[in-house]
C-alpha cells in the first residue's frame, strides 16, 4: 500500500506529547445524526448497520464533518458492537431504542460458546478503514476504534443498554470466574480487531471504555482496567506506513482512576469526561511520568477531552467562553524541564455529540479552540 | 413534645466522629419495593403519592425494614420531589415511567413564577416525621431528607428523569442567570423544609444531590455545591429534643470533589458512591481536618457508603466478602492522635437498593457489617 503524505499531523504529535502550534480538536461521534447530510446518507442506507457495513457509505459519512469543520482528525464510522455481532449474538438497532442482541450471555453454557470471531466477518470494517484512509488523501489522520472488553461485556450480558447494569454485575459478583472468561475472549478479539484496523491504515486507535465508570473501585481495576491493559499489550506499535500508532483509552466516569491508568495502561493518551479538572489531571500525569523517569515503557503523556457536549446548546458567546475555560483549566501547554516529556492536550467532548446539536455551534467551538490555544502559546512567550 | 430515650445511638455517634463499638448501617431506599410487605401496603394505598401523603402508611412502611433487619437508623418514607410538587408543578408517577411534572421550568416566565412554597402544603411530611418518631419509640434515630437544589432543578427543568440532562444544562449554559434564580428559590425552600422536619422530630438530615455528578467540574461547584452550602447555612443545629442534628450530604458521582466539599460544606457526613475508594476518601477528610485545625467551623468527619447495591444479587458468601472489602477499604476505625477528630464510617449502599433485591441477602449484609466491624476493632487492640 502507498499512502498520501499527511498534511496535518497536529493531532498525532499531540498524542505523542510533542509540542503543537495550537490544540488539536476532534469530536466523539462527529459523523452523526446532528448533521443533515448524515441523516440523508443514512436514509439512503436504510438502517444504521446498513450504513456501517457499506464501505462507500461509511467513507462518505466519515468525511462529512471534515467538510464543515476544521477538525484535526477523522474517526472511522462504525460501532463498538461489531465484535459481539460477529460473535453471533445477533445485533439489531430498533428505532428509538438503541442496540439489542438476540442472545444474551448470562450462564456457563453461553460463556462456553464464546470465541474470538473470525475476522473475515469484520472485513467490512477493515475495508472501510482502507477506503477512508484513501479518501482522506492525507488531510488529517484516521482514528480506528473498538469498545473495551468490559464495555462489550455489558452489552453482551445485558442484551441492550441498561440503567443499572444489574445482569452484568450479578454475573460479576456471583460468578467472577465466568466474567473473567468473557473478558479474556473479548480482550483477545479487540486486540486482533484493532491490529487489523492498523494494518488497513488506521493511524491511531482508541479503546472506548464507555461503561468502566459504572464499576466499583476495585472491580474497575479487576474487570475493566486489567483487560484494557491486555488489549494494549497485544497491539502493533507501527502502522502500515511504518509510523507509530498512538493509543487512546477513554473511560467515561473514570476520573478517580487516572493514577491506576498511568500505572497499568501502555497507552499514549487518556480521555477524560467533563467531571475531571484538566489542570488536576495534568498534574497526575506529570507526577506519574516523573515517578517513572528512566523507565522506558509506554506511558500516557496526553489528555483528551473534555467539554460537556451540552455546552453546544448555548449561544455562540457562551460556547466560546466554555471552550476557553477548558483550555484554561489545562493551562498553557509546554513548560516541562528540558529532557522530560510534556503533557499535551487534545480537545474533545467528554462524550459523543448530541443528535440535537446545531452544526453552527460546532463551527464556533472549533474556531475558538484553534484561535484561543494559539493565543495561549504566544502569550506565554 | 416528649421523646422516648434513644436505645441505639450508634449511627448518631458515628455521624459526629465519635467512636462506636461497630460500624452502623442503614440503606438508602430501605423502605421499598424489594420488600413484599411494602408492596402490600402500597397496593392498599393505590399509588406512590397515596403512600407518601398518608401519615399512617408512611409510618408503617418506614418501620417495615426495621422489623426484618438490625438497621441502625430509620429514614422518613417520602420523595425528594415533594417540594417542586408543592410549588405547583404537578407531580405524577406513571407506572413503569418514574416521576413526571405537568409544567416545566425552562424560560424567564416560568422562573419568575417560582417561589418558596407554603409549608402548609407539605404538612403531611412533617406529620409523618412526628408520627414515625413516636412509632420508633427510641429504637433507632430518624433521618429526614430533601433533594439538593440542583437535583430538584434537574427534575423541574427536564420535567422527568433524563439520560442527558439536555434541557437543564441548556438553561445552565445559555441562561446561567435564570438557573441561579431557580437554585436560590430551591435552596431556601429546602432549608425551610428541612428545618420543619427537624422541628417535627428528625434526628439527622440528609441532602440527596443525586444528580450533582452529571455536572462538569466548575459547573458543579457553581450550580450544585454552592446551593447545598446555602441550605446548610440556614439549618437548625439542634432538634426538638435539644440534641445536635447531624447533616449528611450525598453527591452521587461526586467522588472527584470531596476536597471541595470539605472546604465548602458545613456538614457532618459525606456520602460516597461505590466508585470511591474509602481509604483514599478517609485520607482526604483527615488531611482537610488537619489543615483546618483550630478553626471551629462545622466540617465533615464521617463517610457514608458505599457498597454497590448490585452486590446483593450475589450468593451470601459473596455478599459477605464484598461487605468485608468495603470495611477493609475504610480500614480499622480510630487511630487519630489524641485531641484530633477521628474520621468515622457509616455503612450504606452507594445508591438506593434495587427493587429486584432478595430481602434475605440484606440480612447477610447487615450481619456481616456488624460482625466484621466488631472484629476489626477487637483485632486492633
Amino acid at each position: 500500500m502507498t499512502f498520501a503524505v499527511l498534511q496535518n499531523d497536529t493531532f498525532l504529535r499531540a498524542c505523542m506529547g510533542q509540542p503543537t502550534e495550537y490544540t488539536p480538536i476532534w469530536m466523539m461521534r462527529q459523523a452523526g445524526r446532528y448533521l443533515p447530510e448524515y441523516r440523508e446518507t443514512r436514509a439512503r442506507a436504510g438502517s444504521f448497520m446498513g450504513l456501517a457495513t457499506n464501505v462507500d457509505y461509511a467513507t462518505e459519512v466519515t468525511l462529512q464533518p471534515l467538510e464543515r469543520f476544521a477538525l484535526d482528525a477523522a474517526i472511522l464510522f462504525s460501532d463498538i458492537l461489531t465484535i459481539p455481532d460477529a460473535m453471533g449474538l445477533g445485533l439489531s438497532f430498533r428505532p428509538g431504542e438503541g442496540p439489542r442482541f438476540e442472545q444474551v450471555v448470562r450462564d456457563e453454557a453461553a460463556v462456553a460458546q464464546l470465541a474470538v470471531p473470525d475476522m473475515d466477518k469484520l472485513r467490512y470494517v477493515f475495508d472501510a478503514v482502507a477506503s477512508i484512509r484513501r479518501a482522506l488523501a492525507g488531510r488529517v489522520p484516521l482514528i480506528g476504534f473498538a469498545g473495551s472488553p468490559w464495555t462489550l461485556a455489558c452489552y453482551m450480558v445485558e442484551g441492550a443498554s441498561s440503567r443499572d447494569y444489574r445482569h452484568v454485575k450479578t454475573l460479576l459478583y456471583a460468578r467472577p470466574d465466568l466474567m473473567h472468561e468473557v473478558l479474556a475472549v473479548n480482550a483477545d478479539a479487540v486486540a486482533i480487531y484493532l491490529n487489523a484496523q492498523i494494518d488497513a491504515g488506521a493511524q491511531a486507535v482508541m479503546v472506548f471504555d464507555s461503561w468502566g465508570g459504572v464499576l466499583a473501585d476495585g472491580a474497575f481495576q479487576e474487570f475493566s482496567l486489567a483487560y484494557t491493559a491486555r488489549v494494549l499489550g497485544q497491539l502493533k506499535r507501527h502502522g502500515a506506513d511504518g509510523q507509530i500508532v498512538p493509543r487512546i483509552v477513554f473511560t467515561k466516569g473514570g476520573g478517580l482512576w487516572l493514577d491506576a491508568m498511568m500505572q497499568d495502561l501502555a497507552c499514549d493518551v487518556l480521555g477524560v469526561d467533563w467531571t475531571v479538572n484538566l489542570g488536576a489531571a495534568r498534574r497526575i500525569l506529570q507526577d506519574a511520568i516523573a515517578a517513572a523517569a528512566g523507565a522506558p515503557e509506554l506511558q500516557a503523556t496526553a489528555l483528551q477531552g473534555n467539554i460537556d457536549p451540552n455546552v453546544l446548546f448555548a449561544p455562540p458567546a457562551q460556547v466560546r467562553e466554555q471552550a476557553r475555560r477548558v483550555l484554561d483549566a489545562f493551562g498553557v501547554p509546554g513548560g516541562a524541564p528540558a529532557g522530560t516529556r510534556q503533557v499535551t492536550h487534545i480537545f474533545n467532548l467528554g462524550h459523543g455529540i448530541s443528535q440535537f446539536t446545531t452544526p453552527e455551534q460546532v463551527t464556533e467551538l472549533v474556531d475558538e479552540v484553534h484561535t484561543y490555544s494559539r493565543q495561549q502559546r504566544s502569550a506565554s512567550h
